[in-house]
């Protein structure tokens, strides 16, 4: 162990394949302490240790992490609005900082209110978290009607619920839109739980699930000065067979290419997926006020808009990218910090 | 379609479920014309368009991408210097910067030469490719031997080859390393083709590169302002049992938790592993000199040092990390460009 940096130095080719134990003794303090026939060190292993890395453990048990938070599922009834907490004050306390994220984790959406309306803030408040990342739409995007769009989000026409960059191997895992100004006509937007919709048709049409989750859709997003393409289903299961993401836009769907035979039940499914997403029971609703910032999984949420009237007033959300893992990281680390001011 | 956009805006639920032909006709240009009986469209197919989604192609064909890059596997025999190319040129020449990128994509290593000592310059070169990422080191970090170190890295001591980041669910795709500093005494790159490696196991131990594809191995990662963790096999394999990725790193890995009945073959598998990659006759061995710009494939390759000296002299690498994808999607559009130039 290197004491500085906490990191290992031992190299497993240095170590006897075979180590024997010479000699095995419990000190006062409960650790077991083994000497080696090959080695000359001494190996002392604390018992709370050796209790959470014990393989009779069920192994859930030994990974179980104190700051994993499970998925809470939801549909429009379960969630009427967004949760939704004090935007100001995260940016100093922790406490405030880690029920939002906790919110997060759970619904995949959390919303902060009366976040400071200046250009860069939402990168201010992503950073609460972690790094942010880049994509090839910039550092921050500004969802609003441009010239030229490059992307139908920068128009005023509505968005079916959809994740962003499907056509990247890794979808950012969380996305942020801080509201500048919001339009007086129209733009409300319109969220749902990926997960919900997955369980739903799984439960109700197990063989439009199986081709969800296993007929790969190529998407495609080309631009002057990028080409990105990825191929993957719509549903992505875990080793475990739970849901890990979802991954879909219809504005960046390429042509089906794989076996003739699926070709028919692959849009057979893709409708009963958007017939689902676009049940009104499912979808989350709200108006974007000044000040608000929407925090959102972007592998488990799809998110979409009405549309609303350009000529009718401006609506300018300022986004930018982060990672599920930075989030997970953060949440370790403040109920790290709690326990430790609490001991 | 959009045509401002270029993206689709048709959803698929506002189509015909089974949408009937009315009438087919072959224009003069040789398109297919489809009018419906449920809806008052024309439908007009370009032929080049049919023959690339013809469903009678292997699948294979119908997905192929003119610029996709095979990997080029090597040893020490056969690649005794890294690729190298003149640095300062290809920040304005996209010529020379497609010949750079195409043998990073070949070899998962490719260096420039001569690139300008300047703190910064890795950022300004990587972002030819495309957006640099950030992680918890930051967007550009710097190897060095440092007072505190957070990570075995920034000492002057060895290290065996590895990935970086592998404690992230997405391990960086692309590494770059720019010498500002050369050590007078060791410091030496040491690099090893990951794909070789597990080419090279499962012929020799089938047994154990089982094991190296299936037991999940825990890694960690946790300093004061972070803590990330991750579990998954060293060698990860694609939807088409090709070697997608390797994820490794000897001073991050943490306890094994995972069957009892796994624990002798998952060591003996991991001890062949590292026993591999210390082969000489795999590593590609060399000198960094100051201005020298290393590019590499993070989940392909494994990349080291031999320890040097820091008394005698100061070694000074800046680095960055980028995206896989971000190098593909920059190579699809340099052909592109330059299939248009010569048109």
């Amino acid at each position: 162990m290197n004491l500085e940096t906490r990191e290992a130095w031992t190299d497993v080719t240095a170590l006897p394949a075979d180590p024997r134990v010479a000699a095995a003794s419990v000190d006062v303090a409960g650790a077991l302490e083994l000497r080696w026939v090959e080695e000359p060190m001494l190996s002392r292993y604390h018992p709370g240790w050796l209790r959470m890395h014990d393989y009779s453990n069920p192994q859930e048990e030994a990974l179980r992490d104190a700051s994993d938070i499970a998925p809470v599922l939801w549909d429009a009834a379960g969630l009427k609005e967004p949760p939704s907490f004090q935007g100001a004050a995260i940016l100093e306390d922790d406490a405030l900082l880690e029920d939002w994220l906790e919110a997060l984790a759970a619904f995949g959406i959390a919303r902060l209110r009366e976040v400071p309306c200046q250009p860069g803030m939402v990168v201010r408040v992503a950073e609460r978290i972690g790094p942010v990342r880049t994509s090839n739409f910039g550092r921050i995007f500004d969802v609003r009607v441009r010239a030229g769009p490059g992307s139908n989000a920068y128009t005023d026409k509505a968005l079916t619920p959809h994740t962003d960059l499907p056509t990247r191997e890794y979808q950012p895992g969380l996305q942020f839109l801080h509201c500048l100004e919001a339009s007086p006509m129209g733009g409300r937007a319109v969220m749902v739980d990926g997960f919900r919709v997955a369980e739903l048709i799984a439960a109700q049409d197990p063989e439009a699930y199986k081709a969800l989750c296993t007929i790969p859709w190529p998407m495609t997003n080309r631009a002057l000065d990028s080409d990105y393409r990825w191929r993957a289903p719509v549903i992505s299961l875990g080793d475990e067979g739970g849901v890990k993401e979802l991954r879909v836009a219809p504005f960046l769907r390429a042509p089906l290419a794989g076996a003739f035979e699926e070709v028919e039940e692959a849009y057979r499914a893709l409708r009963v997926f958007f017939a689902t997403v676009a049940e009104p029971a499912l979808q989350l609703v709200f108006d974007y006020r000044p000040g608000d910032l929407i925090a959102m999984d972007n592998r488990r949420l799809l998110h979409g808009r009405e549309a609303y009237d350009a000529a009718a007033g401006e609506r300018w959300l300022q986004g930018c990218y982060g990672e599920c893992e930075e989030l997970q990281s953060r949440l370790r680390v403040l109920a790290r910090r709690r326990r430790a001011a609490s001991a």
